[in-house]
């Protein structure tokens, strides 16, 4: 392990220079226009693992974006870990408010990266946390210090849904058999308190139209007669929280897990600052479900926000339009026992209920994902949250995570198997907004952590836990 | 006046192809990267007057598109009658929904034109039905057949506000001298049931902006926790109407002016057949202020519209974003004595209100009109009606309108001087919508009934009234 940690300290510019070079590739897979670019970022991520020493590494075509499929099969009797990513990314809009270009990385310093960060779309979510286990490995395998066998998955439809991946998950299980899966696309609290992702939300989304006439009308002939569609669905979706920011659609909470008196009592124990944490979004109030905290709210709470809307003249100046139709995506981000068709299917029921005469309203699901939760008792739970003591000098505390990876409980639908979710992002790094970000020492702390994962799950799997 | 009449039967397929020239120009006065359009429409403008006959036309600069001014002084003991009118036109978004190019005019027959229409952006609204009085204008001065001295005023900025009139007819008070104003930007009822429009309603139009935090962010981390903008817009529109359709701004109806029962029963005479109404607009169902009719909601009731919305995430596929902003472009038809300045300070004040904790709120006006009545016992009106009347065979009906045009109010304020509004257009013509289109009979017809006015208006203002 000596060895191999200082491998990673002699290598770690090479590392972040390639990192950089992966970062340049603006595999947006929500965008048709860049699909050449999703499947050049396979390509690269294919050539990392061969060079890693994962030679048996192949790109399988889909309907929609490939997926990359590695693995080093390297004793029978040993556990096989699955390690999961996506190599795709967010669209980065909106591109104005980004300081550099989005895919033309730039290390800087920032107030909770001090020792520097890289700025790019994908920095964080999730190319800079898969490219930590490529590296990892490179190192492990250059001292034949794995003690397990490995697979890789990374796919390039994980923020549209990952639309093909059970698919081949269903048709590949074979390839994919393993003991556990391993991610990286999560956070930790900070860098000073480290922590394992222990459950997460699930999610809904759904896009509604709204129609009223069949064509734009003039406001004035027309206005105040007929069913302007902005305006409707403004009320609309205005009546779906009510004024203590309950979600109000009928049987939306029904399935709800409420947490027990302890479990908010500890949960809430996690470092919080709400003062700082306003001042950093420039907001004077937070916002959200009467009776819980903040900490609560993103993550043990299901939400519904909106998340695009756009009808008539949206342009410079004005135009006296009333337009003839309305759209706004949606989303929920569910909790367990939620279950993200039945959620989809009250929703639109609901939706379809209030629609007032005048308009038509057409609801069509996105993608979704159930919620999930990791028993921090599980032996992978453990051998990560002893890797990261190794690193970090402390126990990381379990937390419950307000995101959503849907494939977590894909994977344990599909294949029967837990996932730890061992991420080392902050959640202030910007994903999914501009000027996304990860730290360096994240990064290299994620390289160094790993091994110790592998070596962990490997001795606590076989019954051996020994001090290394 | 019969040798008039002839000239513009043996002329009117050269007005009609000189009238498609014209309509190339995409003179979308909203929009500055067609800033050069609008000028080289205001050229062709004024090249069609002198034409035409008036050849004291000059084109006037102003801080935003140029005015076209041309006027024929014939005998300073005649009345003055100034032609308004405008040549620039509403964006033609959303170009999908166009089935010929908009500004690559065609000429269909449509069901309420079996004898063709031209489609075009700026064919009814207001190129057409400007044209009409320059050919009028040809026709009566190739034959001396004039009565009154005329002025023509076209402005480039009528679709956005226009913002630079008030300050042109200050400034140039004496050029503007006149006794009566004429426009053609309005509809009849239909082509078997002439009208002149009566009354217009005000406007007030004004963009909203909802801010929360100050960068936009991941729904699944913040989701629950932070204002989302688009959810507390749509909420705060949707409160602006309550459940009998009534605008819920405390204040807003203080001033408008109710009707007399029997006013209520003469206006409700005018033909509208419900049935065919929501037939051609393809809607189960009308949607208004409880109580009054379609025809009432639409001429005579102030009304509240979003004319566009737009915040987060707006392309393909999802993106689980919790935007930073949210925009809403909304605009209130005003009747007398609605005050736009005073609207705009009771919606500003009532947003800000009603918004809450976690999110600010900017209010910006955009261009406002004041409503407007035009007497139907005045002279210009009825000069108007008899023009009407020869040419149709049938006394048109005075008919309130429920568009605005803001400058009537402003001649009225500083000219002094009323308008009528002698308009052609059907409000089927889908002005402001895609497959704007004007009538062949309809643009033939004001070229024939224009002469008329000036010859029934010199008489009616002379006080010797003969017939011809």
């Amino acid at each position: 392990m000596e060895a191999v940690q200082t491998y990673i300290e002699n290598n770690k510019e090479r590392f972040l220079e390639e990192l950089i070079g992966i970062l340049k590739i603006p595999s947006i897979s929500a965008d048709p226009a860049h699909a050449g670019d999703v499947k050049k970022a396979a390509t690269a991520m294919a050539e990392a693992l061969r060079k890693a020493g994962i030679e048996q590494t192949q790109i399988f075509d889909t309907d929609g974006h490939p997926i990359v499929f590695g693995e080093k099969m390297i004793n029978a009797a040993w556990p096989t870990v699955l390690v999961y990513g996506h190599y795709d990314v967010q669209p980065p809009d909106p591109l104005d408010q980004w300081e550099s270009p989005p895919f033309e990385p730039v290390i800087k310093k920032s107030e909770t990266h001090p020792d520097g960060a890289i700025y790019a779309r994908g920095a964080c979510d999730d190319k800079g946390q898969v490219f930590m286990h490529i590296k990892a490995m490179e190192a492990m395998l250059s001292y034949d210090a794995l003690r397990c066998n490995v697979k890789f998955l990374l796919e390039g439809e994980e923020e549209v849904g990952s639309e093909h991946l059970a698919g081949f998950c269903k048709e590949h299980k074979d390839l994919l058999t393993c003991d556990v899966i391993l991610i990286s696309d999560t956070a930790i609290i900070s860098n000073e308190t480290p922590s394992i992702t222990s459950g997460l939300r699930g999610l809904s989304y759904v896009e509604v139209t709204v129609t009223g006439a069949n064509r734009d009308l003039h406001s004035g002939v027309y206005g105040g007669a007929v069913a302007n569609p902005i305006n409707v669905l403004s009320q609309m979706i205005g009546s779906l929280h009510d004024e203590k920011h309950r979600i109000t659609i009928p049987g939306f909470y029904d399935k709800v897990q409420e947490l027990s008196q302890q479990e908010r009592v500890d949960m809430n124990k996690a470092p919080h600052d709400e003062e700082a944490y306003k001042r950093d979004l420039g907001i004077d109030a937070v916002m959200g479900e009467a009776g819980y905290t903040t900490l609560e709210r993103t993550t043990v709470r299901p939400t519904l926000d909106v998340n695009g809307m756009w009808g008539g003249y949206t342009g410079d100046g004005a135009k006296t339009v009333l337009p003839s139709k309305a759209h706004a995506k949606i989303s929920m981000r569910l909790v367990p026992d939620q279950d993200p068709d039945e959620i989809v299917a009250i929703f639109t029921d609901h939706l379809k209920a209030i629609a007032p005469d005048g308009v038509k309203v057409d609801v069509r699901p996105h993608h979704h994902g159930r919620p999930a939760v990791t028993p921090v008792d599980s032996v992978e739970y453990k051998a990560a949250a002893m890797a990261m003591e190794q690193t970090f000098g402390k126990k990381p505390i379990p937390a419950r995570g307000g995101g959503s990876i849907p494939i977590v409980s894909l994977f344990e639908e599909v294949l029967g198997v837990k996932s730890v979710l061992m991420g080392f992002g902050l959640d202030s790094d910007d994903i999914h907004s501009p000027n996304e970000h990860y730290g360096i020492f994240n990064f290299y702390q994620g390289i160094r952590t790993i091994p110790y994962f592998y070596q962990f799950y490997g001795e606590l799997k076989n019954g051996q836990y020994r001090q290394d």
